[in-house]
């Protein structure tokens, strides 16, 4: 990256997640430039949005206006990527990050290496292969593309050979990465935001509370011991040191028979880590681009003793025109995307925070309810 | 206005105060237009720009894009804010409280029939007048513009006549306010929010700390005794009654022996709530956006136990060149408002938060003096 004091910001998506980055660019009087859809939610908060899609064309486009690149989504071309850093641009976090991060088949591969606790594992194409793993394991099985999968999208749980036949033909032979269901107790996730240097700022662990295989809630900090807490933190740190990223990383846990295991990570802020916008010190988003422009980073303390966010997903309807019944909440921060409304889609989310869990969580859930048309009281 | 759920919210004006209410508008899914020049701060995180000027025209144009107008600054044609309120716009102020919030000798006049205390005033526009009121309450007399003033400007302290009559020429006949030079302990001001339909909420007092008539440092809350914050708080709920605001109202106010009086009004969001931001519940910002487009008030609380705003006043040189040293010291917000800089200008602001007073103020005041060039330690 040239030596700049006030480096233009290239995201690559304009989604929720650039959306908020926006306010914090702004504060930081940090230039974004969006590679994105001008339709995108995010445009409605920067002004300067190259109208591409993230192939070789629209990323070299966003690179030769921006001094660093940095992504809000997965669906990126690698290899430009990959050849804009070889041609001394500042892509961060780098292909080769991002190229691990979005592969959970590389993920395991290389992070066995260093130590982190993977569940059981195999990679199969074909039916033996699956009843090879299932012999050993058990079923039910979970099947997982390695790649391009997010809110259960790509994830099929299997309780025989037929509906692994079935699931094989739909991937069409597509390489599969097959683990055992597993008996979890809780999912976690650990932020961690690490400068090219490798400076690196861990936030509390979260719970995030799942449900038909999509995050609905998120809890700051996650109940759990301090012993869990700690080695979750120390574990997504590792990790965040083995892949090299630079910029936010999410790293998405399981614990199973009170054992830590990984599950997924991603390169990018995360739907767990909307809670710091109220409940830390410094906001992931703001902590993304202190990264990424090679800025000191902020603290991840907490500022308040519990903060709980839960999303909004779409039903019938805009949330947007139920915001007064939702605003009736008391203490709730309402996060609209902008998004049309369609079912299944996160629109957006509600945070509460508190001097205790459960009756933030309450009203939190009670806001996000409002907004998708539930009960009014 | 018209009963719309999502009501465009025209806001008069694109400096900080408006560029910090586009990310509230935007979670809430509010959309923002603004009246403004282009190179506005807030044109950076507002698409939706009219270029023009506060006058019939402009407002009129504003007017026909949105569904309820609001300001951010005072300098705003009030006849056709009138004309357009006669019409059946919604204007949230109402161009009769913009009267009376922009005119301190109007405020006197309203007031004191609703038992605001206020120091003993008069008006002139001659040096007779201005001798008559000295020879009740002794020099130095402090004279003011009615209207238009801000951080300072508008505002003499004068030790004699020779001084008085030399503003007396500078305003060229102009009507003048004359108070006496008043021993202040203090300055204190209070937030208020007021919904159309009377619905209140009401911050908790904070201190302002002036530096050559302009307001420097803000501590929530303020360090004065409950009964002096309770007082300060029940006569700001009463002003924003007798004055009929809507939407943010500031009441800025001195103490003077241990008792409270008036200074004066800012019908708008202001530098004193921008602590408010981190510090409380909910900003000054949502909820001025919340209460003009008639949707239920934030909660005012404090998120903090203690939050300590610092202004970044321009000196040499652009404070985003100095934004690492800034962001190097630990737990502050930094807001740079993207201004270019000039002696004396308001070009940002530092908040800290903490579970302490003086600590959290001794790090927003190094971040701040980091950004205008101050003292590296």
């Amino acid at each position: 990256m040239p030596d700049v004091t006030r480096p233009i910001i290239g995201v690559v998506g304009g989604g929720q997640l650039a959306w908020m980055m926006a306010p914090a660019a702004a504060r930081l009087g940090l230039p974004l430039v969006l590679l994105a859809d001008p339709a995108d939610p995010a445009a409605v908060l920067v002004r300067d949005v190259i109208d591409g899609r993230p192939d070789a064309d629209g990323l070299r486009r966003l690179a030769h206006r921006c001094d660093v690149l940095t992504v809000e989504h997965e669906l990126v071309d690698l290899d430009t990527m990959q050849a804009l850093e070889d041609e001394g641009h500042a892509v961060r976090p780098s292909a080769s990050t991002l190229r691990v991060a979005n592969d959970k088949i590389r993920q395991r591969e290389l992070l066995a290496d260093h130590g982190v606790p993977v569940a059981p594992w195999t990679v199969a194409s074909d039916l033996a292969g699956v009843e090879t793993f299932a012999g050993e394991h058990g079923w039910p099985l979970v099947l997982k593309r390695p790649r391009g999968g997010y809110d259960g999208r790509g994830v099929w749980i299997v309780d025989d050979r037929h509906e692994a036949t079935a699931v094989l033909e739909e991937v069409a032979g597509d390489v599969l990465l097959v683990e055992p269901k597993l008996p979890i107790e809780l999912e976690l996730a650990v932020l961690v935001a690490r400068r090219p240097d490798g400076a690196v700022a861990v936030y509390p662990a979260v719970e995030t509370v799942q449900e038909g295989a999509m995050c609905r809630e998120v809890v700051l900090p996650a109940p759990v011991g301090e012993g869990l807490a700690t080695e979750a933190e120390a574990l997504a740190e590792r990790v965040a040191v083995a892949i090299g990223s630079v910029g936010m990383l999410a790293v998405e846990l399981f614990v199973v028979d009170g054992r830590i295991l990984l599950n997924e990570l991603a390169a990018r802020p995360h739907n767990a880590g909307h809670v710091t916008i109220e409940g830390s010190v410094t906001s992931q988003f703001e902590n993304h681009l202190r990264a990424v422009a090679d800025l000191p980073l902020g603290s991840t303390r907490r500022r308040v003793p519990a903060a709980v966010m839960v999303n909004v997903v779409g039903a019938e309807g805009d949330p947007r025109d139920r915001l007064a019944a939702a605003l009736d909440v008391d203490d709730v921060a309402v996060h609209l995307y902008g998004k049309s409304a369609r079912a299944g889609r996160k629109l957006g989310h509600v945070t509460a925070t508190g001097d205790e869990l459960e009756p933030a969580r309450a009203r939190a859930r009670l806001a996000a309810a409002r907004l998708v048309g539930g009960p009014a009281s």
